[in-house]
């Protein structure tokens, strides 16, 4: 552990330095040490959670996170480069700063023995509010009304109604219970699909993960809001895509990988779906994707559920106090599950 | 009212050869005679009613109208053209084919013992499906993205949310209602406001119609969905609109001249406000108007609340039953009331 004496010192120095700052020195002294990881909000989150009294370092690269990863007994980030994975001796807990764990599950070196949660329940409603966003700008004819607009032109278009519309919503988490909620407020008919068929309130019927044909088979509206695990990847096959309604709509706000893409992209040339899709297999979308030329295509670059890191940091310290007085976790990942 | 020989000999002849044609024979005698008139659907609206057994004949001009008044027990139409009423001697009931009666109520000749309804309950959900439409485009970058999709760029862009913005709905009627109902589900913050301050389900507070500035002064959404009567003519007035918040979103869906248009143009020209309005005080608004050509007001040709002829017709003939059966009618307008 103290195997390299200089970075180890660095460490040291660095988390008593941040503990000295805290507000609650009764918590500093023997604190866990946390590591705080993120490209784009390490500092941001490190300031909330030094504010609250708790020492931590942030880093923002993987060099950064190298020095400080054998120390640290807690790991809360995003998109954690799986190089530390081999010098997390101490590791106990990783906090994920987002919903989605599957590149974490997908690493065989990270310890059975470590701890992993998520963050569940923050962003449902943002990303159901994406998904009526587009949903009723598909439906509406706002374009070609502003265009009216311009040329000073009166002349009511027709416009296709939620109401009465069947919308699937596949995965039946806190995301998916948002977007039931808001369907059902449109007056649209909500079918779900959860891995178990479990009931969710306010949908007609739920379907297991082995009945995705009967599932799809009649809906306007598919709505994919699963983890991707072993058992969710490429769930959205060609034969599911060829049983699905000529004209229907196809959101994927969960992981690109839930689709095969190959097939998506032959279904979408020949203009029988519209899909609106903010995840992909590979992120950035290639610049190269014919996905990016298609009218029927609306691709948004992996936005819609988008941290807010107040909130997130808020969610880490509330399960931050968990952990230190021994209580269960907010959360929890079950690797077997995978989610 | 058999001064008009030959008029009447045709009226006659066209009541009793469609009555021949009707399903139920026994309705027809002595039925009450129905003038259909509307400029778009009178043939549509005719053919229903007549295959539902009742005799009526439709008119798409005031000439075609004229030759029927007369005889007319029952008018069933919109905008109803003034020259009627004069010839309208055995009008007892007049059911608009809309939900406003504003032009109605203006005409002092239509006497006080014909009744007047109208129709509720059906253009509350399209309605509400233009208002969310526009909230979300207005708060989400659907336009900037878009244009970032089509020069393959993937840079992520930061979105406004609808939960915890304030909507307040001015008047709570059945189109008031189904956005209470979305504007919920939204996890919006609601407030009404209704002629008496009478309780809604799901608001936070009702004002009354002497508490507008009260209402407005908090507002992120103000939307419009009162009757136009003598009480909320250009209630929205220049007082009104000074007290409303930079940046406020004011949608108007009940009737242009709710809104005292000038003033409403000056606080849009000066960029406070951001407008979505489907109503005019002279519609079609005029090519000349600078409505059209401001960014932040998106004018639509009054069109988001669309009658469905088959529903309208439907309810229609629910109300004709009643009236046959002695029964109480459905929208009956009160004319004090104005609506």
């Amino acid at each position: 552990m103290f195997g390299r004496p200089l970075s180890c010192c660095l460490t040291t120095l660095c988390w008593m330095a941040y503990g000295q700052r805290g507000k609650e020195e009764d918590r500093v002294s023997g604190a866990p040490k946390i590591l705080i990881y993120s490209q784009t909000a390490a500092d941001e989150y490190a300031g909330m959670v030094r504010a609250a009294g708790f020492p931590a370092v942030a880093a923002a690269t993987p060099a950064e996170a190298l020095v400080h990863i054998s120390e640290a007994e807690i790991l809360f980030g995003w998109r954690i480069p799986s190089e530390l994975w081999r010098h997390a001796e101490n590791l106990r807990w990783i906090q994920a700063a987002g919903a989605g764990v599957d590149d974490l599950l997908a690493n065989p070196e990270i310890r059975p023995d470590v701890q992993i949660t998520r963050v569940v329940d923050q962003f449902g409603g943002p990303i159901a509010e994406y998904v009526f966003t587009y949903l009723l700008h598909l439906l509406k004819p706002v374009e070609r009304l502003r265009a009216q607009q311009r040329r000073h032109e009166w002349r009511p278009l027709p416009a296709r109604d939620l109401v009465g519309l069947r919308m699937g919503v596949a995965g039946t988490g806190s995301i998916g219970r948002e977007l039931i909620r808001r369907a059902r407020a449109f007056e649209m008919s909500v079918i779900g699909l959860n891995h178990s068929g479990a009931e969710v309130p306010g949908v007609e019927r739920v379907y297991r993960y082995d009945e995705w044909p009967q599932f799809v088979a009649d809906l306007d509206v598919l709505v994919l809001t699963l983890p991707l695990t072993p058992a969710t990847r490429h769930v959205v096959s060609e034969p599911i895509l060829a049983t699905m309604k000529d004209g229907a709509i196809l959101v994927n706000v969960g992981r690109g990988a839930l689709v095969d893409t190959k097939a998506l992209l032959r279904h979408l040339q020949r203009g029988r779906l519209t899909a609106v899709l903010d995840v992909f297999e590979e992120e950035p979308l290639p610049a190269d994707h014919p996905f990016w030329n298609l009218d029927n295509v609306w691709v948004t670059p992996h936005l819609s559920g988008p941290s807010q890191p107040r909130r997130v940091a808020e969610y880490f310290l509330a399960n931050l106090r968990r952990y230190l007085a021994g209580q269960p976790l907010l959360g929890v990942v079950d690797r077997d599950r995978g989610y």
